[in-house]
């Protein structure tokens, strides 16, 4: 079906004349958008199947002027958010009658490199890019270079290309604030990648808030983890053994405090009493763990479904509405013990 | 980029002459298969860019004997047992270097109908496909005459198209066993839609084990959701307050068990002391609820790589092996509470 030297493709008239019928009932037929008796509808059905016919997409773009498939780069479809983002990405692409090709670097043998350059050769109109290393593949360069390519939820520093992200440092500020209103001064930080965007801004937010509350933000251990559940798991083994015996350990992404609460239940210590603990992203189910997580809410489908809005604006030669970054809002819950007076 | 008048595209021997290298250099640079020095390299990706070359996709494919696409249809991102089947099918996809483009019915305004027209303009060389309605959309079978496709998870009555599934009816009769083993006798089920081949089997299951211990199947409530986390906090309340009072609801799926949770959590009931839950799919957070939810696992990545290679062995005119019923076991952990002798 791919072949370069494929024979003429059928017309819409040619399935007409097959059919028997004008081209406006196999225009009907074929897009549902009027009333055709089913035996006619079988016959230019019939017809279309035995011409090979499939409506010309390159004809109908150059009408609309839309692009007819965009590529999205995101690291793992797993966590939840990542997954709430592509379901923005895709419901602004199916909106456009747009197609999206996926790439998911973390599920695949390949590097993200040679998973760009697969997606450059398909052509595709545009690329919403989720970064999950924090610098971009020379292939995306080539990417950025043959269409727009907006990046969501990760800047890329030095990178001169739209993004849509949530103020993510206001964000981490808050939900530290909140610890530290608890009373907490012992507090660890198990942080992001950092290569990441996101997890520079956490980082940066959580040391205002300690700066603010007179706590020393370079005496504040950070453990670095992947943003992966596990990590959460390993580094609050490690965070928990420190000579600080932290109260509270403060999470830059969900995943990594689920590890974290895994791990605290597992070696007998009770939360929030004995460990408080706060992730970033708020997950459908981290409301539902026990204690129930407080998080740090960012609104993923809205970040996918806007980045893709953004990416039509620049295939079709519109001018994007200015760029700010979009809320972030603590979901105060009950994982975070009050110890002031203790 | 997708107009079909195009000018003719630039080869690599016109990249490797506008270069000034061979034309082994330039697929050495663009396939990362050798070395070559930085400024050599560089004359090669400013002739692709200026010349705008893209490898030809069709012309490697027409060597390889491969697709250079193939399609996705899967109902929801964000139920992460579909997710898992997603990475499973990207993984087996990105292993052959060929794309996946997706299409996510639930997250469309468009019906799966107009989603599955739009997939198959796109010359897709196949498609793995997630019924979400257990019914094919008649666009579907369009896609099945140009192109192979392969079901995955939902397998579709009277449709004669290869499937990669579990053993639901097993897993089921299995977990209901358990419930029973437990001495519940007092059991309401939680189902999924009437319609999915999925909840009829699990349905299927329930019942053997019913009618295995002397319970009439017919007198298990039958509450009918639609897989998703609200149906299951609904049809819980409904259940509970149903006359037979049941101790135990087994739930169709984990989306629903957790919605049922929810329920209960916020009606004062206790769990598994008032009442025992069970789920089906082993989402990776059920194991983290509280209580520690028992599910049946099913091997979601696998069955969609396993469906994948299916795919590709029919694309390619090999003869795929024999389907058999992918294996389902019960994750036994703390949601059901053993009332023998109670």
């Amino acid at each position: 079906m791919t072949s370069e030297s494929k024979p003429k493709r059928a017309t819409i008239k040619d399935v007409a004349e097959h059919a028997g019928v004008s081209v406006s009932t196999v225009s009907y037929v074929l897009n549902d958008s009027g009333p055709v008796a089913p035996e006619r509808r079988n016959r230019v059905l019939n017809a279309a199947r035995v011409l090979q016919y499939s409506p010309n997409e390159s004809a109908r773009n150059l009408k609309r002027r839309t692009a007819s498939r965009i590529g999205m780069v995101i690291p793992d479809l797993t966590n939840q958010f990542f997954a709430m983002i592509a379901e923005g990405v895709h419901q602004a692409a199916s909106a456009h009658d747009v197609l999206v090709v996926l790439v998911v670097p973390g599920s695949a043998e390949q590097s993200e490199e040679e998973q760009t350059r697969l997606l450059r050769s398909q052509r595709v109109d545009g690329v919403v890019y989720l970064s999950s290393t924090g610098s971009m593949p020379a292939a995306s360069y080539e990417l950025a270079r043959s269409g727009p390519v907006v990046l969501v939820d990760e800047q890329i520093p030095g990178v001169d290309l739209p993004a849509v992200v949530s103020d993510s440092r206001k964000g981490a500020r808050e939900v530290a604030q909140h610890v530290i209103d608890n009373g907490h001064r012992r507090i660890a930080v198990i942080g992001g990648p950092e290569s990441l965007w996101t997890a520079q801004q956490r980082l940066a937010g959580y040391r205002e808030a300690f700066a603010g509350a007179g706590i020393d933000p370079d005496s504040v251990p950070v453990l670095v983890g992947d943003y992966r559940q596990d990590a959460g798991y390993e580094l609050a083994s490690r965070a928990l053994a420190a000579d600080i015996e932290p109260t509270a350990l403060i999470c830059a992404n969900d995943l990594m405090a689920v590890g974290a609460m895994e791990y605290c239940r597992n070696s007998g210590r009770r939360m929030p009493n004995d460990v408080s603990i706060v992730g970033f992203d708020d997950l459908p189910l981290s409301s539902l763990l026990t204690p129930r997580l407080t998080s740090v809410r960012q609104p993923a489908h809205d970040m996918g479904y806007r980045a893709t809005t953004v990416l039509f604006d620049l295939i079709e030669n519109r001018t994007p509405a200015p760029m700010s970054l979009l809320p972030t809002t603590v979901q105060v819950r009950s994982s975070v013990c009050d110890i002031n007076g203790a």
